[in-house]
Order: C-alpha cells, then sequence, then structure tokens
C-alpha cells in the first residue's frame, strides 16, 4: 500500500491547457460561481470546518483551476510568510484541500519573491493565467521554482538513524534530509548528504513516497537506505544531534509523542509518513 | 537490480562544507594539481579519449569538488548552450565523466542566466565557491535550480504509449515527460501530464530511476505506470504522435533501431533506460 503524505493527492483539475488562453480565464473570472482564494496572516486562510475560505472574485491574479464547485482563482498576496498563528491553523486543515493550499502558497509566494528577471533585471509581468513571468525587455520567460528535496531514513540492523535541527521543538528527531543538487541523482544525493550530516556510508536508497512542502516550494522525496555501520560524525554546522533508535524506541515515540523517547515529526510532514511505513514494514 | 541511468553515479566529492570558506577554496586553486575545465562550443569539452578536458587554473569561478588528481574548477562559461557539434561529442563521454560534465553544464548555465536579483533587480555577485548568487541590494541569496520532471512508461495489458515530440527525429518515439508543479507530488504529476497529453487515466505509479539531464537543468525522475484503457486524446499542441507498442513492437526497434517500428531514444536518455528497464522485467 502507498504511503499517502499530506499535501498529496491531486487536488483539483489545474485545467493547464487554459493558461495559454487569457480571455478563456477573464471569462471563468465573470462566471457567477467563480471564486477567489483568502488570505491570512501570510497563509491561505482555513476555516473552522479545515475548509479553505474563498470569496467573491477581486483580483484574479493566478488561476489556480477548476474545482467541482466552479473557477478558482487567487490574488498575489502581500506576504507568504506564515505567522505562527497562521501555522497553528494549519492542523485543522483537511487532506482533500491541502494540495489546493500547497499549490496556492508555493506558486503566491513564487510572485512576491520573483518580480523581477535573473536574466536581465528588468521588472517582469505574470502571464499564463500566473503560471509564468515574462519579461518585457529580454523576452525571457521564467517558471515558478520546485525544488527538489531528499528525506531519508538511514536504516541499520534494525535501527533509524534520526537528527535534530537547531530550529525544532525540544526533544524532536526526524528525517535527514537535504536540497538534490544539479548533476545529481536522487540517489547520490541522499547518500552525498548522509554522509556530510552524518558521517555514514549507505546503499540500497529506496523511494518510498513524494510530498509537495510549501514552505516555500520544496517536492520532497522521501526514501530509505541502508548504512554500512554505526559510527557517526554529526555535522554541528547542519544539525545538533543524530542519533540511533531502535524499532522500539521509534514505536514507543509514535505511540507516546510526549513521553516516548523522542518526540516524532508532525502528522503532516512526510518524514513521519516514513516513520509509519517503516514501522509497519 | 537498479538501473543507472547516464548521468548518473556520485561524480566526485562535491566538499560541499569548504563552499562556505573561500580562502581555502582560493588556497586549493592555487595546488600545483589543480585543474580548471574547459568549454567548447557552450559544453564541458570531451577529449578524444572520452574524459573531460582539464588544463591549468585561469578564472576559478566555480569550485567544482576534489577529484582524486586534485581539486576541479571552472569559469563561468560566455555560453552553456551547445552547438551542434559540441552534442555530438558527448556520444563519446564516458560514464563516470558524466555526472561531472552535468553538474558543471547545470551550474555554468544557471550563472550566465541568473546574473540580477528575482527579488529586487540588482545585479548579483558569486559566492560560496559557485553555488549561490547573493545579491548586495536586497541580501537575498539565490541558489541554482534543478527542475524536477516527470518520464514515464503507461503500460496497458502489456503494451506501452510513447510519443513523437515534433522536434524528434524521423521515427523516433519515446517516453512522455512534463514538469512537476508547485503542490504536485510525483505521482499527482504523471497521472496528470498522462491525461493531459494522451487522454488515458492511470494508476499504480511506480517510480524506477533518476538522472540530472543538464540541458539546461533538470531532474528527470523515471516511472512507470498502469493505464485504465487504450482510448487516446493525444495533445497535438504538445506532440505529433502518441501511440501503443507491444513488447514485441519495443524489443524489434532497441534491437534494430533503423529498421524496427520506431527508433529509440539514444542511449544517454533515462527514456531508453526506461525502455530496457521494461523489457527486461
Amino acid at each position: 500500500m502507498r504511503p499517502e503524505p499530506f499535501f498529496s493527492g491531486p487536488g483539483f483539475d489545474r485545467a493547464d491547457p487554459l493558461r495559454a488562453r487569457p480571455q478563456a480565464i477573464a471569462g471563468l473570472a465573470r462566471q457567477p460561481d467563480a471564486k477567489e482564494l483568502v488570505w491570512r496572516d501570510g497563509l491561505p486562510a482555513i476555516g473552522a470546518d479545515g475548509r479553505l475560505e474563498w470569496l467573491a472574485v477581486e483580483a484574479p491574479d493566478l488561476f489556480l483551476g477548476l474545482s467541482g464547485g466552479g473557477p478558482r482563482f487567487s490574488a498575489i498576496p502581500a506576504s507568504a510568510e506564515g505567522s505562527r498563528a497562521a501555522f497553528g491553523a494549519m492542523g485543522n486543515l483537511l487532506p482533500e484541500d491541502a494540495p489546493v493550499f500547497a499549490a496556492a502558497l508555493s506558486l503566491g509566494g513564487w510572485h512576491g519573491r520573483h518580480g523581477f528577471c535573473a536574466s536581465c533585471g528588468s521588472a517582469t509581468h505574470v502571464v499564463r493565467g500566473g503560471w509564468s513571468r515574462s519579461c518585457p525587455s529580454c523576452a525571457a520567460e521564467h517558471y515558478p521554482r520546485v525544488d527538489p528535496v531528499v528525506i531519508m531514513l538511514a536504516e541499520h540492523e534494525g535501527s533509524l538513524l534520526l537528527g535534530r535541527q537547531p530550529h525544532y521543538p525540544p526533544r524532536r528527531y526526524s528525517a535527514l534530509a537535504g536540497f538534490v543538487e544539479v548533476g545529481e541523482t536522487i540517489e547520490a544525493a541522499v547518500a552525498r548528504e548522509l554522509h556530510e550530516e552524518a558521517g555514514i556510508t549507505v546503499s540500497d536508497v529506496s523511494y518510498v513516497a513524494s510530498q509537495p512542502w510549501p514552505f516555500p516550494s520544496s517536492l520532497m522525496i522521501g526514501c530509505t537506505a541502508r548504512a554500512s555501520g554505526r559510527d557517526l560524525t554529526v555535522d554541528t554546522a547542519e544539525l545538533d544531534d543524530a542519533r540511533w533508535f531502535t524499532r522500539e524506541e521509534v514505536a514507543h515515540s509514535l505511540r507516546e509523542p510526549d513521553s516516548g523517547p523522542f518526540q516524532p515529526p508532525p502528522p503532516f510532514a512526510i518524514a513521519r509518513t516514513l516513520l509509519d511505513y517503516w514501522l509497519a514494514a
């Protein structure tokens, strides 16, 4: 059974072919069933019912797609840096709205950080229903970034390697992770990151599941790998600590997050999905 | 057995921690065994022996890493748009040098297209040994792009769906592909692209292998998927044609590229790796 991380799933119909037809998009925005996403405190707004909030269309900068209820738009938000309160509300978000939340947040934030042409420095403008920006000066077209990140559980004889980043809450341990670089495969990035951050050598890298992570726009690629030994050299510039945990310690921590050996990552993180998957295997 | 596409493999030691130490990098560039990559016709130069060409260090803009033979650098190339002749030479490139070729080409080309800050429009400068650019005006830091692309074989009862892009050489058919968008998983991108380009519905998306593709800087994520039926609606804006091929037709084409039912993708493309893998399964 394939694990299904939070933020995954099809979302609604992105209707990509419409993006090349600005008049068709403008027509959709005038339909009575068209809606525009509400933003609050730097994130798409989540109502008390766990659903995204929508209102009448005012600034249809970004054409998100077609839902069963009609065309869906978003303005380019003034800020896509979620406040602590806004992050708190994310715990209520229903899984069926999570892919649209992720797409809108990554897309809206990208526009805010990419108003100028990286190739010539001129101001760019929105095209393709908000899925691209075009430079009037040098004609370069710029597309939203999706940054692939590997996140992985290294295993050695039934134990798992987990680490603590400096910004984690107390007692939190989670999977190690890092950006895939140019010229690398997924498998090479997993091996490099585990060697850099923990000093271990791995083989048998296996893909498990993926997740869009909209803070700001990563594609998390979840893997497992087999370590050749347990000796660790922790990169203290990146991690506060890294340790091996037995299967029982992992199971205990997921069962009792507050009193187990460590506090596991939250349910919406793919690291949690990987731990659940590993325990069930 | 995991398939190993061309351009995959570890390359040499990227020595990432050194990137934060400009004086250490400058010292490496002065070592007698330091070398700088030769560029020719818009690509890293490939010698008659199939190896990358290196000369004495003159413009160590980019610190590529440490090889067994010493530190390796590259200038930022005037052009990273390979000529047809340069692409022809790529057929000679030995697999052990292919990951460095890919990293240098993507990194060098990225600098050429990203001299300005996307956030404020100011000119940026090279930092971190060439693995980042920094904006003196707004302090934004920009990292090289890696664009995840799904490339997939859809199967229906023993036959494979392959398509022709308009720029392909005559008789070429290959795997369908497309960029992963913000807010999508790998699996959702595979399903969306196959539906958009060929009108089919798929399930059981499985990851097979990945490949860095340095034209200009994609991460190819190779998958298989199971189609629910054979009726096709081909998106003629993207594809000249898409067709189902039987296992025997695929085997014949790989055995006899010039006289089989279609000309398969070249050996250095992950699409070819996927076809070999599917036939061997």
